[in-house]
Formats: C-alpha cells, structure tokens, sequence
C-alpha cells in the first residue's frame, strides 16, 4: 500500500485511487511538526495560548509569534510554517479593514474565517495571473482564531490546510494536540470562567510542553466579550498567570 | 490490470485504454468516504436529511454544515470535500441571484443545478484566466438539490464529479449510500406525505449511521410546496423529529 | 506490442511510431462503454431511437436525456459521457441560433454537425485563452445528427470523437452498435417509409437492449420532412410504438 | 537501436542524437494508413484521383470528401487524418480569398501550397495565442495540391507532415502510393493529353485498391487550363470514366 | 529512508509525507556552503563582522562585498549565493527609499526585514507576470540585518531561505555557524560595549576560520545609536581591530 | 558514458555534466543528414554550388530550392532541414526591406548574418508571445551566406545551429562536408577568378555527389562585385558551367 | 553519490540537498571547454588578450571575436558559447548607452559589470514576457571586462555564469586559465608598465595555447587611462607584439 500511495502523493490537486488528496494530508502532516497551541471559550471570551520554540538563549522570544491580531477583535494563534501563517494573517488583515471600510461594521468572526479558507483553497491554479497570494501547494498551517462578534458572542474557531473550518468551544493544535485535546475535554466545562480557562490552557500547554514554561516560550491572548477586542499580554502578565498555575 | 490502471489514472484529464477518466472515477470515491445524507421527494415538497460528523465533544456541531441554502426556494446537501461544496455553493448562488436579478423570476431547480454541472466539468483547463473558479482536479463532491420550480413542482437531483444529474423521487448519497438507496427502494410510495418522508428519511439514516442519532449530528432541511420555499430545521425541531422516530 | 502502445498512449496529441493518435482511440473506446442508440433516414424524414439506462426504480426517467433537441430543425442522440454532450449540444444551439441571426435562414444540417466537428479538433490547446469549450482531451462521445434541410432534405450524420462525420442512411452507435448495424445493413431500404422506420428502429433496439423495453428506457425523436421540424416523443407516444412491435 | 530511438520520440519538438525529429516521421507513418490518391500534371491541366472508404453499404459516399475545391483554380487531394485536412484546407481557402481580395488577383498555385505548409510548421509553440490554428502536433495529412496559375501554366504540387512541398509532374501518396508511383513512373510522359492522363491515373488507382472501383469510392477532380477552373467531377462523369477503363 | 526522501525533495513546493518541504531545506544547506558571518546587538548598536574568501592573491578583495548597506541606518551581512543575496539588497533598498519617499521617515529594522522576507516566500509561482524578482526556487540565502530603529533602539534580525526571520542578542551564520553560535552563548552579555562587541566578534571569527585573519579576508560593519547610521568599516579600521585582538 | 548522455539531453536548454547542450550538438547532426553546399569567395564574387535531391524522376526540380535569394545584393544556400532554412529566409528578407526602408541603404552581409543567428538563438523561450518565429527547439539548417557588402566587398558567411557564424574563403556544409572542405583546403587560392571559383566549387561537388551531376540536381548562385547582386543560375548556364568541368 | 548527483542535476533552478544548484555548475564547466583569456591591471590601464581556434585555414580569423567593445571606456574578453557572449555584449551596450544619454556621464566598469550579472541571473523565469533576454538556462560564458572609470582608475572585473563578479589585477579563464592563472600570480606586480604586461600576458598566453602563436589566433586589446578609451589592436598591431616576445 505504501508503494500505492507513493504514486498519487506528488501531484498537489490529483485524487488517489482511493479518492484522497495526499498533498493536503501531508500539509495537515506539517502541523504535526508545529509547536503547540490551546484555545477556550468561555461566555466572557476566548483565550489562546501557544508554546514557542526557543533554540538559542540568544535569540529574542518576543520577536517570534504563534498569536496574530488580525482586527481590533479578532486573533488567532497558528502552528506549522511561520511564513505561511504571515501571509494568512496580511489577508485576513486587508479582508477585515475592507470589511470595515466598506459595511462601516467590523466583520464576523466567522466571515473572516471563512475569508482565510477560500484563500487556502485556490493552490493548484495556474495560471492564475490577478491573485498575488494563490499558492502552488496547500498552506503548511493550523489556525486558532478568537474573537467578538459584532453582537458580542465570543468565537473560536479551527481552520486546518484543507480549508475546512469548525467552531469549537475548545481546541488543541500543533505536536502534542492529541493529548492536550483530551485533557480539554476532560477539563472544559461551559460554565468555566474567562480567568479559570486562562489558568486552564496554560496548565494543559505546560504538562504537554517539553521545555519548562517561563514567560519568554508561552504566548497568551484574549479576546474579552468586556471590552469587544482581542489583545496579547505582555511577558509580565504572561509571568504573573504562570505564578498562579500552581 | 492493475498496473494497466497505474498508468493512466494520474493524468487529470486522460483516456484510458478502455475510454475511462479515471481521476473523475477517484473524485467519486472520495464521496464513498463521506458522511451519508438522504432525500426524498414527495407531492408536498422534498425532504433533505444529513449525518454529521462530530469529531471532539468539544466541537460546535451547529457550526458544520452538511445542508446549504442556495436561494429562497432551492437548497442542498453534500458528501464529499466540505471545501469544494462551498465553492460550489457560492457558484450557485450568485448564478440563482443573477437570474433573478435579470429575468425577475426564480431559477428552476433543473437550470441551477446545470450551471453547478457547467462548473464541475471545467477542470483541467490550462489558462483559463477569466474563471477564477476553474479547478486543476474534478470536485470531490456529490451533492442532492431540492427546491420548488417556479409552478410549484418540487424537484430532487443528484449530482455528482463526473458533472452529471439526475432526477429521483429518493436518492441517498455518501458512505453508506447503498444500503440506504435499497431501503428507500423498499420504503418509497409516490403518495407519501411529506411528515411521513421525513421521518422515513430519519429512519434510514438512523440505521446506517454508527454514531447514535441525536440533534447534533442529524441536518434536516425541507423544499415546501406550500411556501414555495427551503428551511433548514433548527436543532429542536430535528429533536421533535427524532423524538417521533419510534 | 502492448508495452510499446502503453509508451505513446498519455500524449493526448502524441504520434505513436506507427502514426496513430491513441488518445483520440481511446476516447472512441469510451462510446463502446455507452447506450446504444440507432437513426434511420427515409424521404419522409430521420428518426432517432435510444436506450436509457435506469439505475434505480426511483430515478425520474424523463431527466435523463440521450435526444436533444439542437434548433427547431436538427436534433441528435448521444452516446458516451453525458456531460461531454451537454457542452457540444450547448456549442450547437448557439452556433444554430447565430446562424439564424445573421442570415435569416436555418443552418444545414451539415454546416452544423462540421461545426460540432471543429469543436472536437480543438482539444490539447495550450493557452488558448479565448475558446470558453476547449477541452483538454477529446470528447469522449459520439453523436447521430438528425435534420431537414432548409430544401427540404431529410439528413442524417454520425460524428465521431476523432472529429469525423460521414452521412448514413441509417446508423447505430454505443455498446451494442455492432450487431444493430449489421441488422441495420439486412432490414434497410430505401422506400422504407417513416412509420416503418420507427418501428424498425425499435425493433432492432429492443434486440440489442439487455433490459426490457418499455416507456422509460427508450427515447424517440423524429424529424421530419412534411413540417421540417425535430420533434421528441412523448412517453405516451412512445408506449404506442412500443405497443405496434408485436 | 529501438531503445533508443524510444527516448526521444515523444518530444513533439526534439531532436535524437542522430538530428533527427521523430514526431514528424511518425506523422508521415499516419499516412501510409491513408487512403490512395493520385495526381498527374498534363500540359492541357491537372487530374487528381482518390480512393474512398466505405465501411458500411449504408454510409452515403458522396458525403466523404477525399477531395476539396480551394479556390476557383485550385484544389486538393488528401490522404491521412480527414480533420486535420479540414483545418488546412479552412486555412487555404482563408487565403486565397484573402489574397483575392487584397489584390484583385487569384493566389498562384505555389503561394498557396507555401501558406499551407508555413501552417504545418507552426506546431508545438506554446502560448501562441493569437493562432486559433496551431497544432499542438504535426498534421497527420500529405496534400496533392492542383491548380491553374494566373498565367495559364497547369500546377501540382506535394506537401507532407514536415511542411516541405516539391512540384511533380506526377505523384501519389497514401497506403499504396509506393506502387502506384513506380506505375506512374512507367506511364507518364509529358504529351500525354488531359483525357489520358484521367484514364491512366484511374487504371493505376484500380491497380492498387482493395475494393472493386465504382463511382463510389472513386473521386476525380481536374483543374483545366481551358477554363482555368479546378471542379470536382459527379458521380455520373466518374462512372462514364471507369466505364472507359476497358 | 533516503530512498521516500528522493521523491519528493524535487518538486520546489511539494510536502513530503512526513510534512517537509525539502526544497526549502536544501536551500538552507546551500547557506552551510557559506562563509561565516557574526553579529552582535548591544545597547550601544549592533556590529557585524564576516568572513571573505579569497580564492587567488590576484582578486582585488574590497570588491567583494559580504556586508551590504541597504539604507541609512540598516545594512547586512550574507552567507549562501552572493547573486541571490545581491537581488535581496536590490529590493530592500527599494523598499526602503520608497517608504522614506511615501512616510518621509526612515523604515522600521522589522519592516525592512519583513519585506525581505515576502520575497523570499514568493518563489515557485507560475505565471506571476508583475514580479520581476519572483524566483523558481527559495533563495541560497541567509542574512543577518542590522540597524538602528527611528526611536533609537538596535536591531539584529536573523532571515533565513524558509522566509522565517528572528530577532538575536548575537547569531552566526554560514559554515562555521555552529562552533560559532556555541562562543557566542559563552561570551554574551546584555551590557557589553560596542567597542568589545566588535573585538568579541572578530576573536570568535578568527577561531572558525582556516585562513589567517587580516584586513583583506574580514569585513566589519557597525550599527551605532549614537549616529543612528550603519557603516562598513574601511580596510584600516578593521586592521586596527584585528591588531587589538591580542 | 553513453547512458550518462542520455540523461541530458532531451532538455532542450540544458547544460550536461561537461558543459554541453546536447539539443544543440544533435541539431548540428540534422545538417550532416542534409545535402552538401560550398560557397567560394574570390575578389571579383561569391559563388555559391549546392546538391538537390531527386527521388523520383516525375518531380519537377526547378521547384526544390537549396539557394535562396534574400535581398538584392545577399543570397543563401541552405543544408538540413527545409522547412527551418524557409523560417529563417523569410525573417532575413524582412530584416533587409526594413533596414533599405529605414536606412535608404542596404544591410552589410555580416548584419544580415548576425540577424538570422539573433533568431537561431531564441530556441526554448517559453511564453515568447511576441515573437512569432520563436522555435522550441534549435533550427536543423546550416547556411552560407553570400552577398555583397555596401562598399563592393564580397562576404561569404558560414552559420550553423548553434547561432554562430564565421566569415570563410570557402567553405562546404551538409552530408559530404569533410572531404569537400579538404579538396577547398588545397584548390582555394585568393587570387582565383568568379569563373575558376565556379568551376572548381562544382568540380569538388561532382566529386562527392552520389548522383551523377545535371544540370537538374545541381543549384548555381553567385554574388557578384561587378553589379552588386545575388543571381541564381538558370538550368541552361548550370548546363554550359557542367559541360566546362572537363 | 555519482547517482545522487544526477536526480539533482536536470532541473535548471533546482537545490541538490547538499544545497548545490548543479545547472550552474555545468555551464560553469562550459567555460572549461572555451578558450583561454587573460586580462592584467596596471596604473597605465588594463590589457586583455585572448586565444582564437582557427579550424580552417580557409576562415577569415579577424571575423571571430573573442573581445569586445561594449562603450568608449569599456570592453571584454569572452571564453565558452560564442552565441551567449553576444547575447551578453548586446545587453551592455544598450545599458551604457542608455546611461550616458539618461546621465551625460560615462557608465562606472562596476555598474556595467552588475548590469550584466544582473542579466545572467534571470534565468529559468517562466512567464517573464517583457524581457526579451531571459534565459532557461545559465549562461555558458566567462568574461573578463576590462575600462577605465570615469574617475580615471583601471578596472578589471571577472564574471562567471552564477552571476557573480569579483575585481581582480589579473585573471586568465577558459581551458587553460589553471596554469594562465598560476604564472600570473608568478608574474604579477604592481609596479609593472602597461607595456610589461601586454608581454606577459601574450608570453602566458602562448605557454598554454596548443597552437604556435600567431597574429590571426591572438586577441589584444588595451583599455588605456591617458585617452580613457578601450581598443582593440589591428593584426599588425598584435604581429609587432608577437614579434617582441623573444
């Protein structure tokens, strides 16, 4: 079966016999290599935290990005290739100032998610000479996007290379998503406050996590029904959860 | 004959030997993996019905979509590529949108479903800068199309990747498509009415799905004579259903 | 032999050494693989009869279409892939009805089947940029183009996916063409009238046909020479034929 | 040496180690699968012969064109693939006309033999948007090319898949033409009268055909110095020349 | 496992089964290919210094460049491709001058990288007629980027041929990087001197390399807050550096 | 060595491990599959002779062209491939008209040359719209070249496939190219006269002709000093010149 | 890893995972296969000689250049594919001309090197419409470009296929420039008169050539500081050196 599979895989838009797409599984296969992230909504909003990959104490953390603001309420938190999740995020940047420029409303977040999938879905075209960010294979990413409605429900949403996208009430992507999947299930409960998910994820990411957590390799954002807006926090708030984890 | 197969099944657009295009053979596979819906067609309107797949508990189920609506009166639902049956939504959509727009009438059921067909048999085209929605590879998807033509008929198609359809008064689509299209054989009477084909298609479903049914992993949507128009049944309204199965 | 032909057969316009086209060839197998259909043409007029097949007892028949209709005066029966022969019949009402529209006369059933023809050639184009139907692969479908002249001719063309057209006073196509033609040749003659013609047309199909005939797998059209139009039978008026057969 | 010659005849467009294009040499081949045909070039005009196919008794033979009229004074024969003689012989007539119009003269015979041939050269360039007929392979069709000059003088010309022509006084091609060219070779001399050199071409067209000759599957065509014409003849004038035969 | 890696690492932009896009990989090994560049940020500026390989006594070496300026107040140092590092100078300092032109303020550190880094991603696009620095493959590449931001603040960035870009307190690059990067961990500190920066940087640079240090084989470039300006350091400068050395 | 040959060159512009373009070398091959040519230069004209291949006695030879006039006062003589060697007259006598209409004078020989080898050189560019004689492959012609500079200097030009030309005394082209070049090499003195030059050139071609020279299978040109013009001889002075030889 | 090498090498843009782009490394070995050239720098200026492959005593030598003009100031020497160089040499007289009349001012020898190198890394773009010199392949060709900048210094630049280019005081390339290259180094000193080495240079030149040196196989030419203007030496000029070789 492996020699099968070696012939069909190649071709970035061909069917196998079995009437699989193998270069959208292989792109899903590249998140698998990512770095981890978690995110949890509760009714008061949506929390994302990630994991950073460190490789030399010299290297300046806060330079490095898992979590993208795209509009003043919306985010997400990626894994796989850095460099794709950048072009994803200057896209659904632009869709969302159009959005707003043009409705005088900020976007939904699931318009904006929906906005990231048809991007992720047109690689394979040839030819295709007006759209600068059409790609020749799937994106190599896995994205977490949180945010605020315009009526203010909070949102969070999974997208993966295939450009499928599912609202989850909570989500674990990247190397150690299957085991930190499980924990949130076993941990997430609806009534759950915005501050005991914050405390929640980052106990999950910390026991999955290789490294020790400090506040210079863990990333964590919110989106806040409050306030209607997604914001980073800064490495000392960052700091102050991680005291409060045990 | 194996081999013989190998060789020409890569090449989208390709005779074999024996007259065969095999990559539309494979994109027909890829809807045998899917989730299996249901439709049937009776005097009063047509009734579709849809497994969902719920992957984590922690999944949003109302969030998937299986049944789409097209325009007011007509809807769909798919088996295959979640991704390509959003495209082939929107292509829908604006073509039902536009022939309103311009003939100020509705779009029969038969006219929507040959402009998605149009679509579908437009992959492998080389340079074909004008349709932005050309495809390198066939759809991965089948799709069945109710709606109430504009005197009152309620009309049932399949579709499927080779960009052919057909009529039925029941069809059953996806994974489990055989089982349930010899049931319906078995069940179908030309004067059921439409409360009893709901039902019928629920049964059927119920028995061919794995998962226990309940109002998170069942779509129901109806085309309704009466109101010349296509609802997706809200979550209660399925478990109202479902509560009446036995 | 076999493995020389394997080297030369994916080229879709590739001579082989012995200078055949074997993709051309191989689309021509694809019609084997298709429903018969049968064309006698008398002084009176062509007729045109053709099987269906029913896959299922709920499929609506009447959708499935192997006549259609091209202009007021010429029609034609397919075999071999269904939606190759919407996209010619398509390309030959819009060729008809620009005819009409230029030249204030109907097109001859020749011109018209030639420019069927041409569409065929056109396969295998490279950024051919302004021919919306230019395929990347030959047709894989063969037609009888049934017509009356504007001089009153009654015509009758076989068309073939290499491109080539050649008038029969009777044809038959698809899987069973072989014994129907033979059939054809000992029960053919030339003061045959229509009616007689349609009765032998059925005749000869009911032979050839694995299922029994009946209203829903047979279809019938006729043009004819007394009102020089191309009229479909309705199921009813089928029934009645069928009925005259013995 | 098969080996080798395997590894670059697939390239439309290549040369072997030994400088040569097999994709045009194999194109030649698709001629010796062709009908036969025959020119003969007299000082009162031009005869050319060719045999026809008829595989079924009830085809209509007159609506299989071996030869076609190109313009007033000039004509064809073709052996090899009917569709691609279409193609050039549409380009011919374009123009000769065009030539016509722009110089209120008619093409000499030579002129339109060259534009032919500057056609059959332009295969296998890519992105050559502006041809609507460059091939994406060699034709599969050699040309007898007959006519009247401007001065009076009797032409015929030969061109093959190559794109190179040369004047003969007498030629055949197709599946028998070996033969009937060491025939003509016997037979011709350069007083021969128009008159002879019809029965001579018709006398060695018997010789090589399989099927018995009739005015069927015989066509004749002469270019006449007389009344500087090129005219197709009926069948009637064919059957009174095969009577002649002896 | 060699064997699976060679089918895929030729196409530039397809997955591997495990997730890997070889290519990008394989243009990263080019870099290890490269001499040796360092760079250290300190709170004064930023120095970079980078090895020169000097094939003949003949070359002149001040002619080839290892540290370009790109802007005022940014420059860099390359290892990898020296024309590819010359089409990523070209385009960072467009970007650069056309943002002086348009905002009348000097460009960010992270903008200028940022923008080196979109190119850097583009590569593999087919068809992208606009983009004349588009490449066919991922650049041979890495950079370190050096400058001075307009509120004063010294910035080192690493870039690398996957379009990833790092901030660092001190990096290496090129062939050496590893030894390198390992004295660079050992001798940091956040409140060393320019002035031992620079001295720092050429001691562990004359350690990795096999030459004999001297002004013609070592390039100095310095970053300085205090003129916001980025500066390449003449012959005589860096002999006077490497004089202090010990 | 031989399967290491293999491997490069079906790549049209691709360079082996040695340095070499394989499609090139085989294009050269083409030419000593082609008929032999020698052009002679003497102080008073440039005398061009070439063989004409007759494969059957009824062709007419006056119509197989191996010189070619391409301005006035230019003239080639071609071996290889005859339907590249029209391409390229064909731009070469557009090139000439466009320089006399632009420049009132005529274009030296050497402009003329270095214009037919600009073309020779384009071969394999990909999406070249504008240029209708791009080629995808290297021209199969060598051609010399003769003509009359615009100061009464005669020129003789050798121009092979790989778009290099070389000014010669004398030079010999095509299948029997060696032993003719050797006899040129000890005939050829500068102080030769036209009519020596005619003679010997036709002399040396007789030697290596396998067919028996006539005034049918041999071309005559010369380029003279005296009225500056390019003239090919008619068959009745090719006739006088071969009764001359001895 | 001779087997390696060879998956890596066909693709013109393509990494081997050793990081190596073997297309580039191929043409450079095209450079192995020309003929050799040496340039030297003195304050006087700089000369540039060049062997010349006579392969027929019947060849005009002075109609091969291996130097050229590019402007007043500027020249070069060339060793690989003749046709190439030209391609090349075309491109900078376009862009020296087009800086002195967009600047009124004479090109630097640098800023003219860089506009070739520039050149010579646009290979294998598809789609590149505008620009009619793109390449699919490196360029087969070294050059040595030898002038005087406006400032009045000698300048001699070394350019190889990957683009790159180096200064140097003397450089030899081409079949021989190993051992051309070591005796330069021998002989090579600051202080020598532009006199000294035009000797030198003809002296290393004729040690290497296979060839008895003589005025119709040797190049020279001098770019000179006292009239800032680039040469090329007559035949007698270079008899007159030859002669003061010893």
């Amino acid at each position: 079966m492996f020699l099968t599979r070696n012939e069909y895989d190649r071709g970035v838009n061909t069917f196998s016999p079995e009437g699989r797409l193998f270069q959208v599984e292989y792109a899903i296969e590249a998140i698998k290599l990512g770095t981890t992230a978690i995110g949890i909504q509760t009714s008061e909003g949506v929390v994302l935290v990630a994991e950073k990959k460190v490789v030399s104490p010299l290297q300046i953390p806060s330079t490095i990005h898992k979590v993208f603001t795209i509009d003043k309420h919306i985010g997400c938190v990626m894994s796989g290739l850095a460099a794709d999740a950048e072009t994803i995020v200057d896209h659904a940047r632009t869709e969302t100032q159009f959005f707003r420029f043009t409705y005088e409303d900020p976007m939904t977040v699931e318009a904006c998610t929906q906005s990231i999938c048809d991007l992720a879905l047109r690689f394979g075209h040839t030819g295709d000479e007006d759209d600068e960010k059409g790609m020749s294979r799937p994106f190599g990413v896995a994205l977490l996007i949180a945010g605020i409605d315009p009526d203010g429900s909070p949102m969070l949403y999974h997208m993966d290379p295939s450009g499928t996208f599912i609202r989850y009430m909570a989500k674990a992507i990247g190397a150690a998503s299957e085991g930190a999947q499980t924990s949130l299930e076993e941990k997430y409960n609806q009534s759950m406050s915005l501050e005991d998910a914050k405390l929640e994820a980052l106990r999950i990411l910390k026991q999955v996590m290789e490294d020790k957590v400090n506040k210079q390799n863990v990333e964590v954002a919110v989106a806040s029904v409050e306030d209607r807006s997604f914001r980073r926090y800064s490495d000392d708030e960052v700091e102050l959860l991680l005291a409060m984890l045990d």
